[in-house]
């Protein structure tokens, strides 16, 4: 795999130009477009331009409606249910929690569910998005089923992706977790080097748990973070955003063989709203300074999660942004038809 | 180990006098008795009466105050922050998801922070008092530092315990887990019955992955669930809690060497003010029905979180609930002092 380095400026206006080709207003391509640029800028290369022609296929089949917003189904003050309409999932992603800010605004805690969305692509953004705007932000999705269950030689749970974000003047606390122990495309990325997960990452086909990603892949057995514990959350998280939405779950997204229809659930609080703002700094800095003081094994270093997204955006910002060759002559060759 | 079986009443009545003679009023005392049995009942035995000494020998020492009650410290509406003044956990958790659970019948969403609390006991508890009230419950709580961040080589992540409670009419969903990979309890089971942990459980001193107890329970190094994962997981549930209460976070719980003053955060949705009352039980349902359905490996059976808990609670409720003879005597012996 080698990497060309592109500016943030030219992926999100190569992408707006190939997204308005695909019926997306100005202004709704411009926003996607740097959803997707935002997660290479921020270092999450599997969940953005990577991700961005199959995406395109999916509005090319009909899965995903460009242009459709979401709809209010119903609202009690601070709640908020939305249908998304089978629209772009992270442009009804970043609207919704954006809803969820407002509301916290108002009544120190905001909360919006969304069902009928489509794939998220990098949840982290909707964390950044609610620190940057001084929120402490939570919202996690369900997915097609692409892991068993505690003791199940098939997929029936999601991997459900988690992001709880705090903010901090110092460098806010952001983490962006799957269910499962590795994401399938660091797997997939195992599997093209040749090498062996560091940790057990999945089960064979006698219910063993194992390193090598070529059968984990090929059944979509992925390990549960947590063994037990990791399912258990997967199958609680999928209730939440089913039962909070009245969308689909997990058993539902893959009906039609893809992924399509996910329900998501966007939780904020407002540190001001909720006077939390003379002590949370202080709070997280001390939690983060003791952190950091740890003792380590040799050669280890601590990090809290969302630590190094800022480093690498600095970095990225500066030199450019490595996206994959093949990948972004793909792009070029689109922008050219 | 043996176990001698006591009918629930039985516990109850004996541990109330016990606690009334070391300060509870008669209310409080019976209350406190009931969510220590309860978590026996539910078979739950490792946060049951097994623990019931240490409180009472919390109480003796001062870091339990007996009759102190919680205290609001402010209230906007939806959100109610409390001080625990270092009273008892497992009532102050029981009052402030009680509040949890009255504030979401008026606004969908009712959330509490508590600070100054006391060891809340059986976590799973309060999932139960929320579900059977009808409410979906989260809670969890920072707890002393008893996980090493991911590469260190001490403690200073807590295991902060997540509960996770859905409604359902055939039985609720209730998710009671701790960030690390297997309950203290638990290593120290296998410990004295000479076993390894079926999965690693641990660091040993050279930070190498072990399922021996021995030296994980000597140096507090057990696994966090899900490796970076579960102390990703288990920081940001520490700020969570002791920002939104403005409390203390798992560095400082231990200062003077017991865990005391926790920080803990109740959140309630009420399904019926939610307008989810028309789908809530049959999406659940479909939910479990798809996972039941799966798969398995060979000798393998998929359970829910809770499911167990329903069967254990009859049989128990019928034949008596099995106690430690050990724990028992002692508890005899405290009341008849």
């Amino acid at each position: 795999m080698s990497d060309i380095l592109i500016p943030f400026s030219e992926i999100c206006q190569s992408l707006t130009t190939i997204l308005r080709s695909y019926g997306l207003s100005s202004e709704r391509a411009e926003a996607c477009a740097t959803l997707f640029a935002k997660a290479d800028l921020d270092g999450v290369r599997s969940h953005g331009v990577n991700k961005f022609l199959k995406f395109i296929e999916f509005i090319r089949v009909g899965n995903v409606n460009p242009s459709n917003e979401p709809e209010l189904e119903g609202s009690i003050g601070v709640f908020e249910r939305w249908d998304g309409l089978l629209g772009v999932g992270n442009l009804n992603a970043e609207f919704a929690m954006s809803r969820a800010i407002k509301i916290s605004e108002q009544f120190g805690i905001g909360c919006v569910a969304l069902k009928n969305s489509n794939h998220w692509m990098r949840g982290g953004n909707f964390g950044w998005q609610a620190v940057d705007s001084g929120k402490i932000g939570i919202c996690f999705t369900n997915t097609k089923p692409n892991m068993p269950a505690w003791g199940g030689s098939e997929p029936v749970l999601g991997n459900n992706p988690l992001v709880i974000a705090i903010p901090r003047k110092n460098g806010p606390v952001v983490l962006d977790m799957a269910m499962s122990q590795f994401a399938y495309g660091k797997l997939e990325n195992y599997l093209r080097s040749n090498k062996k997960a560091p940790f057990p990452a999945g089960f064979d086909e006698d219910g063993n748990l194992i390193n090598d990603p070529e059968s984990i892949l090929k059944n979509d057995m992925a390990l549960p973070a947590g063994l037990w514990k990791g399912a258990g959350l997967s199958l609680v998280l999928d209730m939440l955003a089913a039962t909070l939405s009245g969308g689909d779950s997990t058993h539902q997204v893959n009906r039609t063989g893809s992924e399509i229809g996910v329900s998501q659930v966007f939780l904020c609080f407002d540190p001001l709203k909720l006077r939390m703002d003379k002590w949370i700094d202080h709070t997280c800095d001390a939690i983060i300074e003791n952190l950091k003081s740890s003792k380590v094994f040799e050669g280890q270093k601590i990090f809290y999660p969302g630590e190094n997204v800022l480093n690498t955006r600095k970095k990225n910002k500066i030199q450019g942004i490595p996206i994959d060759k093949k990948v972004w002559n793909q792009i070029l060759k689109e922008l050219e038809s």
